[in-house]
């Protein structure tokens, strides 16, 4: 098991054409716009109230505290990688933060729907009640505010839940969370303050998972539990619909079916999967437990083969937001939540970091620039929660949602977006991302600085200044994408061929020296697997690590008109003045004739007739960013 | 405009290979089974308490009434048409009707969820709460029972409730229902009972949809209507979802969107439209209104050529079981419900007797074979109440519905299949669908007796006994269907040429002979109009009346993975013993190879092959009658 360490957001400015204007719309709007959001749907009025020692009236989702932690959490980063100091983003994070732990109790314990509607139900309800998700928020969003600031005001109020709660699991209450979310976080805040501990109950809280009976119970033992309505019609009949298959519970929905080492498939919630499966990864890297390692490999083969969308997507159905079985993948149907995406991501990071094998920093590239960027409008205040492959024009991103957990998972994943550019581990350093900035790399003979310029996602050319103030010895790594066929490198204008396992490695003594790589980034038409039935006789077409679409608005045609095959000639034109600067891919297609339809509705085949006419695809990111309209990723393959 | 007459189910008697097994089927178990539901719903339950006066509880919809009426209605078809009395079928309806009559109130009215729930109440939400609808099935069942039997009984109950509402409307009560059926019943009543004023009821209602503002006022208005429950969460709410459009009333869900003569389209759930459009036809062959059937043929149009499955289905959104927008037709999601297309055949019957087009036979005739006939199960006893075109394997028919109006109206159209078969007009006689058995049809010099044998729809051979005692002079026209290319007729062994309009005319004066007809009855593949894009890249296979399909149970492979192409030969075999006997089509297909994709979900285009095998093919109509499994009606077109 490797221990790669990420070189930390703190330590990393990012500079690129692609991604600075996302970070800024992120930090001055969409961070902005949640706060507001936070006083809007009444989350912060919880707080207040539950601080105030008022109840009754808990507004929103019962897990609405997540949002402010989300947000802190975002915030928190923001103030990390600041150019300078932002007193008024300062204050706001203080004023939230005092809210925070104002509304704490005594004993640590800190949950506003609880506090406000039933006190004395605390840990009746671990399926659906979320103290242990909304706490594991907390505690994320604690060690990054300690980061950023140094500060402890947050970390406290952390600590002394976490403490808490290893008073109370699992002596006084013995079971796993509904979601997952607590055991990563538990793992950070051993990190941040050294109490092995917190990776003792992270551990507790997987092991426990599938072994207990303790959420079946509950939902069979529903009276006297928080949430309960005697009417039946409450979170807890809600989750009986997920927990029940055929009458008989069925833990699959929370990943409780079976205990991890006899999961085989990939089940259940996506979100919860990925914050379960990254937590488990977390905790292998503690303890060192390559069995773990080895179970997460197991369900990361089964995901990534069978259950993935081409965009990084995952979780086909909107029912249960879960994924289905094998290859059920479907285009207007598909689910694939921004957050589970995110989730993803959180999971890959940690699985290359136990590893150093690249696919994973190939899935995180495909799924941040496809399935997780798609999730947030190009001015930065309006949200997918599902992300679908095709449309018939009436699906639109949304201000906000009743239960608002995909757009504070973007605010926090692009605010923290430095850490996944570079990991070290002794004198190794991993080149996983390519996006420009410079970032600060601490290797075991000393740091070197990396100032990163490129052209992706456009172009595939990339050059890596590294200045080493002490003539450091160190072995770089630059990931080959998946999308590459063909790579050249030189250092300090010699070329270089030295490629290994998914990487270009440079072993050398650093001084002041200049890589450039150009990855080749042609345009490839790719098909699913012939299991898949949305994909079948249809190919998608991608670019370097973009996935593209066609949207009725930038062609003359419905865009299930068009037909492409195996070798249609894609030219790709860069156009600043479209959709914030993208580069668009145009073709001439097959359309079908309308002559002789006239009237016709059905018509023999053999009378119809096709022609030529050109076709223009765009990134499938910058979808529904001006009128709706039809789009399809997916296109007819004659 | 013409004045065709059907000859009356009492005076044909079906004799044919692929009918007969199914009316029988209808007769001897669905019709039987469908009674054991009228007693298990409560339906009848109801009656009997309202008729003793009891009160409250209800049970099932609340037009659960029209289910007793269908069934009264389908059983005395078979009273009708059966070859020998049937004493225990004659007792069960006459108990029915004798409950029916027991129930209702001394003023004519009747209706038992008013009696039993809101009596005060009647007349009040005339959007949702279906007492015309209701009547009109009351009225629908008591005209077949009397034409059965000669009785009365059901008929004197009829008439009583049809004056009440005559006496109401619109002097105490002034506007439409929000489901039509009593405009269409009243012109039956009036054809039966010679009253007039039947029909000027019937045109009143036809009138005033459109025009005025009862509907929206219900709405608006919601306290001291039947069906109001003070927390919203009622009828009437769950109406205004239907009815609203962005805030604003928009009756488009029942056709009082605007009047008929403005109607472009047609529009909103599908069933009623069906229903309204035949008692307009009704209205028009009474009153001899040119302009009535003008605005039906313009909608028969748009519905056509722009809003129709390929079976015949239509309405195709599941949300309101409505027509959406022109060319929207999905596959997978097809609601389709079998109600509509039964609406369908009522409509088009009436402009084929209005018209002498054959288009509207046409029309018959492939939603006969497709869209209803799929509706129900080789067994007769489970049910589909939308009809998809595709299916993942998780869709099946059902025993029942809570809204169980599809299994009764199929029972009633099978019932009176005969009457569909000939139209008669003066001295001329239209043979309109091609099905065994024998008529006496009456015309203008003398009766003529038909009996017809037929191989359709497994092949395209129909011999046409003719015997006439008197030698009586009369044309005949035999329906050339849609889907034949090339008729071939004798007369007496000698070849006739004499096509006309979509009919091969044979004017004579006959005695004793036969005519033998051979309509090409090859396999075609059928292509969607271009704008339709669930059909784009696809093709249908159609052989005479029947669309085929593809079922995972037939073939080695998922039914997606096959493609065909407009040249595709398919050759029919007759297999006896599969499907209760249908005549399968197989072909070469092309198909992936599953070469070079272990372990990827995605792959370059151009590294991927195809490969042929065989692919198997049976009629639309007996998908899901073996184990569910993945269905196609649409096949990829490479």
């Amino acid at each position: 098991m490797r221990h790669m360490k990420p070189v930390e957001p703190t330590a990393v400015t990012i500079d690129d054409e692609f991604w600075s204007p996302r970070l800024e719309t992120n930090r001055d709007v969409t961070i902005e716009y949640q706060y507001d959001q936070l006083e809007s749907s009444g989350c912060l009025e919880n707080f207040r109230r539950a601080a105030a020692g008022e109840t009754g009236d808990f507004e929103g989702m019962w897990f609405a505290d997540s949002d402010a932690y989300k947000w802190l959490e975002a915030a928190s980063y923001v103030l990390a990688t600041a150019d300078e100091p932002d007193p008024e983003l300062i204050g706001r994070v203080d004023d939230v933060i005092n809210l925070v732990a104002a509304a704490q109790d005594d004993d640590g314990y800190l949950n506003t729907y609880f506090t406000l509607e039933e006190p004395d139900k605390r840990w009746t309800n671990l399926n659906t009640l979320h103290e242990l998700y909304c706490a594991g928020h907390l505690i994320e969003a604690a060690v990054a505010h300690h980061r950023a600031t140094g500060k402890t005001s947050l970390l406290d109020v952390a600590t002394a839940f976490a403490d808490h709660i290893d008073d109370v699991f699992p002596d006084e209450i013995d079971g796993a969370p509904g979601h997952q979310e607590i055991e990563l976080a538990l793992v950070k805040l051993a990190r941040v303050t050294g109490e092995a501990r917190y990776v003792d109950l992270a551990e507790y809280f997987i092991e426990i998972r599938g072994h207990d009976d303790r959420l079946e119970w509950e939902l069979d033992n529903p009276e006297g539990l928080a949430g309960y309505d005697p009417d039946g019609d409450d979170m807890i009949e809600g989750a009986r619909g997920v927990f029940w298959e055929d009458g008989e519970y069925d833990g699959t929905y929370a990943q409780a079916h079976a205990p991890l080492e006899e999961q085989e498939a990939v089940e259940g919630h996506a979100v919860r999967a990925m914050y379960f499966f990254a937590g488990v990864a977390d905790v292998a890297a503690e303890t060192g437990d390559e069995d773990l390692l080895a179970h997460l490999e197991r369900l990361w083969e089964n995901m990534t083969t069978k259950r993935l969308y081409i965009t990084g997507g995952i979780g086909s159905a909107h029912e249960g937001e879960r994924f289905t079985e094998d290859y059920d993948l479907p285009n207007e149907m598909a689910y694939a939540e921004t957050c589970a995406a995110i989730g993803s991501i959180f999971w890959n990071q940690r699985m290359l970091e136990l590893t150093g094998d690249p696919k994973y920093a190939d899935l995180i590239e495909r799924t941040l620039y496809n399935g997780v960027l798609a999730g947030v409008s190009l001015d930065g205040t309006e949200f997918f929660y599902d992300n679908r492959l095709a449309s018939d024009g009436s699906h639109s991103r949304s201000g906000w949602f009743h239960c608002a957990c995909c757009p504070p998972n973007v605010a926090r994943l692009f605010a923290s977006l430095g850490r996944y550019l570079y990991t070290v581990d002794g004198r190794d350093c991993y080149v996983n991302q390519y996006i420009g900035g410079t970032a600060s790399v601490p290797l075991e003979k000393g740091n070197l600085t990396l100032t990163q310029e490129t052209a992706l996602p456009w172009e595939g050319d990339v050059t890596l200044e590294v200045t080493a103030p002490n003539q450091t010895t160190a072995t770089l790594h630059l990931r080959i994408p998946e999308w590459c066929d063909d790579v050249s490198v030189t250092v300090n204008g010699e070329t270089v061929s030295t490629a290994d396992e998914g990487y270009v490695t440079l072993e050398r003594t650093w001084d002041d020296d200049r890589i450039s790589a150009t990855f080749d980034h042609s345009t490839t038409l790719v098909a699913g697997h012939p299991a898949v039935a949305a994909t079948a006789g249809r190919l998608a077409i991608t670019r370097g690590p973009l996935v593209y679409c066609l949207e009725t608005v930038d062609n003359d045609r419905p865009v299930h008109q068009y037909r492409i095959d195996s070798t249609t000639e894609f030219t790709p034109t860069h156009r600043s003045d479209l959709l914030e600067g993208v580069t668009i891919l145009e073709a001439d297609a097959t359309v079908p004739s309308l002559e002789g339809w006239d009237g016709k509705l059905y018509r023999q085949a053999d009378e119809t007739k096709t022609r030529t006419e050109p076709v223009t695809a765009i990134p499938y990111y910058a979808w529904d960013n001006r009128d709706s309209c039809p789009m399809r990723v997916w296109i007819d393959w004659p």
